[in-house]
């Protein structure tokens, strides 16, 4: 795992180097190089190989998906979103580079993740090149992330449409869980695995999505500025749907299990010691709650 | 040219029903739906079409770079960058829906183009289709229209590093010729055009993209609000570096007809009725001034 992290780390920054205009290559690169547990990109790339695929021959595509990943923070970190001024334990994007540089950093990555895609990857058909920047275009976008980001925000207003618990399936579905679906598709689409071994892996990464939003949820409730390295207790002062406030505590906690131990017994089928270790870090980390 | 426009709002119409969440696609295709010219998809398409490919294969391609246009003035607009309350003669997209809803309106924009040239395109080969993507996300971001932007916000500080002469080229070139390039780039490459051609293309869409921000330069120098139907006079209150600004209305002027001039030779090589009327249009429209 450890290792992964190093590499992914190690790709993100060799596939962006500066150019001119410095100031936006280097904004974009901020909150790119800030230290993270790269879980996306890992489960990319870990899907690959357990699949019996090329694992380096990912690395493009999970790199892009930590890219997307790290866009959406730094556009929901502005003032007219979350207004949050840290991430990752350091000042966010927009209270180092200004608003119109953090806005236009979120929108260069959105095309240079692709970008990256098309440029980096080596041995794929262009057949499986479409198929990926489809996947890539439909979860970043207004049929995935931004659709869940957007009824994040009305749910703070109380302004939803469907029941409570309906828009906070559509939300962690939406905001979290695509972000692992991707993931894993890609890493299947590159090892050539069948439609109902990518269907699998996309129904382990909902399952994963939904525990880890949950496992979020609990944290923001319960950690300390430190542990998180981002301001906590928001989402209850802002009275924001989470699982813990609509469920409780220990309903959320029961889920969280629920839907752990079904992503294990879906990884049980393959080998994936690295996917396992994350499985139970979350679980021992809750556990003691 | 009418006709081409016509046809080309019927489409941006069609390829984006409004789903669930419905905020975002509203905000989305508010700004794309206000009446405007329609240069860059009109310059795809015709460009497809007068080197002896199917105009209407290019359709996808076409209306994503209209989203991306559009896509670049939601964002353009908002308070953090350039503060514009009015776009195409109606409220801009943040005063209508908010600053969250705008920029989250760009972003989902921004991926919805490609995925339209991924859903829409039909009788490409998947390696066209991989070039257009490709052209796509290297224009649209931190090597194209992103770059542009950028430089643009900095010299409005006179924060520029290269020589004022060399830093509006480079705003010329990346925030205007950029899209202009995209436009005729796919649409060669929709036609099978050849290499030399497309680099013929290429080289018309850097003079008329030059020739159409001197005008629009010159224009915002000396319209009323009620003909631009956005904010004008800005560029000169903000001490922005222009075209007018920087070698006077005259020089201005000699310099837009030169570069009219070379793009009506290149196209004369050919039999475009659409792209010569153009042309004419807006030399007409400065002739008088």
């Amino acid at each position: 795992m450890k290792e992964l992290i190093k590499l992914v780390d190690e790709y993100l920054d060799k596939y962006l180097p500066v150019s001119y205009p410095e100031d936006i290559f280097k904004a974009m690169k901020y909150t790119l190089s800030l230290p993270g547990k790269r879980l996306r990109p890992v489960m990319c790339l870990e899907t690959a190989r357990m699949l019996g695929g090329d694992m380096m021959k990912a690395m493009p595509a999970a790199c892009a998906i930590e890219m997307l990943h790290v866009q959406s923070l730094i556009h929901d970190d502005l003032p007219c979103m979350d207004n949050d001024d840290f991430r990752r334990g350091k000042p966010s994007n927009h209270k180092v580079f200004g608003e119109a540089n953090a806005v236009l950093a979120g929108d260069a990555l959105l095309t240079f993740a692709p970008q990256t895609i098309i440029e980096k990857s080596e041995g794929l058909s262009p057949e499986q090149l479409v198929r990926i920047l489809y996947e890539y275009t439909k979860f970043a976008g207004a049929y995935g992330l931004i659709a869940g980001q957007v009824v994040d925000i009305e749910s703070e207003d109380g302004k939803y449409v469907k029941s409570p618990e309906e828009t906070l399936n559509f939300i962690h579905l939406n905001k979290t869980a695509v972000l692992f679906r991707l993931a894993v598709r890609c890493g299947a689409i590159i090892a050539n695995a069948s439609e109902e071994v990518i269907e699998e892996m996309d129904n382990f990464a909902k399952k994963f999505g939904l525990a880890f939003q949950i496992y979020d949820d609990i944290m923001d409730e319960i950690s300390t500025f430190e542990e998180l390295g981002k301001t906590v207790g928001k989402d209850k002062n802002s009275g924001k749907l989470t699982y813990v406030s609509l469920y409780g505590l220990e309903n959320a906690k029961q889920k969280f299990n629920s839907m752990i131990k079904d992503c294990c017994d879906i990884i049980d089928k393959y080998d994936s010691k690295v996917i396992n270790e994350i499985l139970n870090k979350l679980r021992d980390r809750l556990s003691g709650v």
